[in-house]
């Protein structure tokens, strides 16, 4: 099935606004084993919506069109829709119900703007919107199912998942609901994760499909699967578990620190963190995810070397001799955070994350670990590359990768030492 | 003049990658003055792609692609635009020097993948990339100057700065430079500042372009200027600044937390921070700005009850008594920080960010701050909306934003507060 998408809104062709939408509905589709062929993005322009609309529903089989729904005079969805398709505008009673509801369920009145909002071109049919106000609608345009769908990304989700993706499962015998299956990668880069699986498995069956989406600072490996591939798709995931076991840090909708949250907080461990080059970014990572509190108690952050002293103990002596990037720094930072945060497991970071502080010694990039628990503490000093913010980052990813190693017990040296540390 | 973008990547069409290119190339283009009419996304295949820049070609002046450049088998732009083109492809002598002083300067063999990139449409002319492999090139086809950059976001920068800008100025004698003059305004949306602008300078001279964009926490407020204009501009520039000025958090390149900073290093004073429900965020957004060493001194994430009193000296009968989002609570925070880290201001936050934990008196989203110095703390109560993440983000907006007024030794009551405060 050919699809293609029109995004419509002037602030998309500005250095503004970026199009998430498109990816949304990219995801929703997905879910049907659906792909989209095209994307075409203009601005608010009547003349070069008609346009489109008549070029693309000349070639695909379903055109989903984002924005222009609202109540405003930019909005010109509708209007461009009747006009490709030699129709006119009139007041849908269906959408002037949905915009009654909406309105009544607010106690507000329906004003001339909303009323705006019901005016569909004639032979258009309703797509329910159940989030918010704006009208989802569609028509058949030179035998092409036309779907329009709001702007705000809210009201686009609910369109999706309770609208679209039910209709096009409908109106296409061939589309099957799809399963995705997840796996998040630390360490490792996308193309080495390929050729790692392409070696192991060189083909896949039917209805699964591999791909990857490069994050950062994880990589996410995932098997669409369609429902009746279902069971051949469970012993080739587990493959591919064996095969990454080495990078993989999260499953499923989990991500690095969800996951590490849970394994603490299923063994009854405490995580302190005792950040320095990092300022904070390692303690609100795992303050991000609800729960948190189950297994993080503190985060110590001793940007300058009198707070290393006071806030966690480490010796100025110390700091004297070795300076605040060094292995007995980062050592008696964990033993400072083990001690104060009674957690049963701490990590602590020094580095210098530039651009400025460099060293011959200690250049920009230069990073010192230590993690553990009272029983044993490690320590490793990195190089890590690139601006600031991707230094700190990585280093996040580094330190909270280690930890999950520690409470699992792990003793092997992580691969991605080969890479990063010195 | 009339400028398509053609971007072009299979990750672009799935639910996976969102394409940021585009705003990066409508940004530049802006600069001179330039807006993109048109925008055609699609995935790496050979005949769409030639369908596409010669579709394109035909009704544009300028055509920019991007991606595809690389080395890989599924890199197709040169391919494409060669059978455009009608043209064959011929190893390039500048894009080859390009290639052998990239691997020279990091000592490494130019193998038969990098070679591939020096293959480029004989009648091709080199734009030059300062930062990466790639090889950026051009070519006239059908009247259209087609210019082809990288997809990799880092090494686009450098060849729209360097490359393209410097070239379409030239190439086009109606396009003059344009200055962006910005202020980031917080605690008000962005329809409510256009009415406030609306209604002091109903009409802007020719050359003066008024522009939002709504970020997260803050809104940005720019003026596109033609050089021409410059001049013209500046006293309006100063009127909106005095418009808006309840508002105005940082002018220019800077964020709230990098003026800050600036605001703190000016004035000799030091920062401290003491993080419940934001977890650190406030601490790493203030360190994620190069030299924040200079006003940052220590961050204190006490996530439990226990590290509340172990380390910042809340007494305990106070956590019991109030429970820990409360006004003592957060007063005995800012006091412990401000001895224990001798900053000169701190602020504390304690909160129920969600999307568990809140009760009748105190839901999901009520947040106490005190901020002050060891003269006079301040504290207030807030009700905030939204999901975990945003509760989080604006309460450390408003963290900061408070932490700014005290600096600037403003008492005042910020407009917000009637919006979230109670």
């Amino acid at each position: 099935m050919h699809i293609q998408l029109l995004m419509t809104g002037s602030e998309l062709m500005r250095g503004t606004t970026t199009d998430t939408n498109s990816v949304r509905i990219a995801d929703a589709l997905a879910t049907l084993g659906l792909a989209i062929q095209r994307k075409v993005t203009i601005g608010d322009d009547l003349a070069l919506l008609v346009r489109e609309l008549q070029a693309i529903s000349r070639e695909a089989d379903v055109l989903i069109v984002n924005g222009g729904l609202g109540p405003t005079s930019d909005d010109l969805t509708a209007d461009a829709l009747a006009q490709a398709a030699g129709d006119t505008l009139a007041e849908n009673a269906d959408a002037l119900a949905h915009l009654q509801q909406w309105c009544g369920e607010r106690k507000i009145a329906l004003n001339a703007a909303n009323r705006k909002q019901a005016m569909l071109p004639s032979t258009a049919f309703l797509v329910p919107n159940p989030v918010g106000s704006a009208v989802g609608f569609g028509l058949r345009l030179n035998n092409c199912l036309v779907l329009c769908t709001p702007g705000v990304p809210r009201e686009l989700e609910g369109i999706l998942a309770d609208s679209i993706v039910p209709q096009l499962a409908r109106e296409f015998a061939g589309c099957e609901q799809q399963i995705i299956l997840r796996l998040h990668l630390f360490g490792i880069g996308e193309s080495q994760a390929q050729d790692m699986i392409d070696k192991a498995i060189p083909a896949w069956p039917d209805g699964v499909v591999l791909g990857f989406r490069a994050g950062m600072p994880t990589v996410e490996v995932k098997l669409l699967v369609r429902k009746s591939a279902a069971a051949a798709a469970q012993p080739l995931f587990a493959q591919l578990k064996t095969i990454l076991a080495d990078y993989i840090v999260a499953e499923g909708e989990q991500n690095l620190q969800a996951a590490l949250l849970d394994l603490l907080a299923a063994q009854g461990k405490t995580l302190a963190c005792a950040e320095s080059c990092t300022g904070g970014l390692i303690s609100s990572m795992l303050t991000e995810i609800p729960g948190s509190s189950r297994a993080f108690t503190a985060g110590f952050i001793t940007y300058s070397n009198a707070m290393k002293s006071g806030m966690l103990g480490v010796s100025e002596q110390t700091l004297a001799d070795h300076g605040a990037v060094s292995e007995p720094v980062v050592r008696e930072m964990v033993c400072g955070a083990l001690a104060r945060s009674e957690a049963d497991i701490a990590v602590a970071v020094s580095g210098v994350a530039g651009p400025d502080g460099g060293t011959a010694d200690k250049p920009v990039g230069t990073v010192w670990l230590a993690w553990g628990t009272s029983a044993h503490i490690h320590a490793r000093r990195f190089q890590l590359g690139g601006p600031r913010k991707r230094c700190q980052q990585l280093t996040a990813a580094i330190a909270l990768d280690l930890v999950r190693r520690t409470a699992l017990g792990d003793d092997q040296e992580p691969p991605y030492f080969a890479r990063w540390a010195v």
